[in-house]
């Protein structure tokens, strides 16, 4: 019996992966990062975090679902520095799109490269609805 | 009462970790990488990639499950440039793997090293049943 | 319908993050690490890794939980290098944090950088209750 899952699909890379897949009660979100509609990528990491999370709320809509469902994230940075010094800007836009204090766990990880060498940062995160 | 898991181990690191681990409908699987049952490592991250996903396919058939299953990836790479430089080889390896166009969210991530110096990627899964 | 959650905060960034989500039987825990309550950070990556775990055991124990509910690890860390030299002794570390052969998948990753550059690894677990 084949598993029965949700599936959202939207990007330059919507061949290739989904954007969002639920699968009972639990919806995975590919990494979201901070880009527009057209493409446009901004030079700070706070302005490209306001971004990510309007990606984010995105696929979440196409499920029915809003920052309250999110349960766990991945902040994947190139620069944890950058982050440290973009601190209150980073975390405020976060708590903006919440909404408030997020009940949600998160895990900063420095890494190497991100799939355009003009972004800074990558959401990773799991819903539950 | 302890939880109940079904675990599957194989390889080097057998006595450390686990392969996959499943609890409810829910699989788990540590990150596969590009090495065949006798420790060879091809150079090409594409042939690594065919390797990460037979290892995968290995992994999930112990569980009765196969690619179907598969939610979400995490794509753990050495270099996100020859990510790019290679990408239709290692998208057609994976839609081989797939048996098509996969509904399954990835997130992409640069970096600094992985287990061995000749290993450029792996990828890690978390499947549903 | 406002999603279930139960969540525990703890620690410097306790306003931001939650050190642990629970929803329904699906536990995710934030990467801890090498810290102890004062803010000490030991040199050895070994040491470190016994800290990382007795914060993990904290976690774990704000909602009934122990390390038999763990099901997967993700183990990133600042040098694989250091990880193979200190083998022995960060996965007897875990055995004895574990009080035995763990059942859990893991991933180890070479990272960037850590939230401090003292850091040298963090430990990030998904538990099932």
């Amino acid at each position: 019996m084949a598993l029965s899952k949700k599936v959202f699909r939207s990007g330059p890379y919507a061949d290739l992966i989904a954007q969002g897949v639920q699968v009972g009660n639990t919806l995975y979100l590919s990494g979201q990062v901070g880009m527009d509609e057209a493409g446009n990528i901004p030079t700070s990491m706070a302005e490209q975090t306001v971004l990510a999370y309007a990606n984010i709320r995105t696929v979440l809509a196409e499920f029915g679902a809003g920052f309250d469902n999110i349960v766990d994230e991945t902040f994947l940075v190139t620069s944890v520095e950058e982050t440290h010094d973009q601190l209150e800007a980073i975390f405020g836009a976060r708590a903006e799109a919440y909404g408030g204090t997020p009940e949600v766990t998160q895990t900063l990880i420095g890494v190497a490269g991100l799939l355009l060498p003009e972004l800074k940062l990558e959401i990773k995160c799991i819903a539950h609805l």
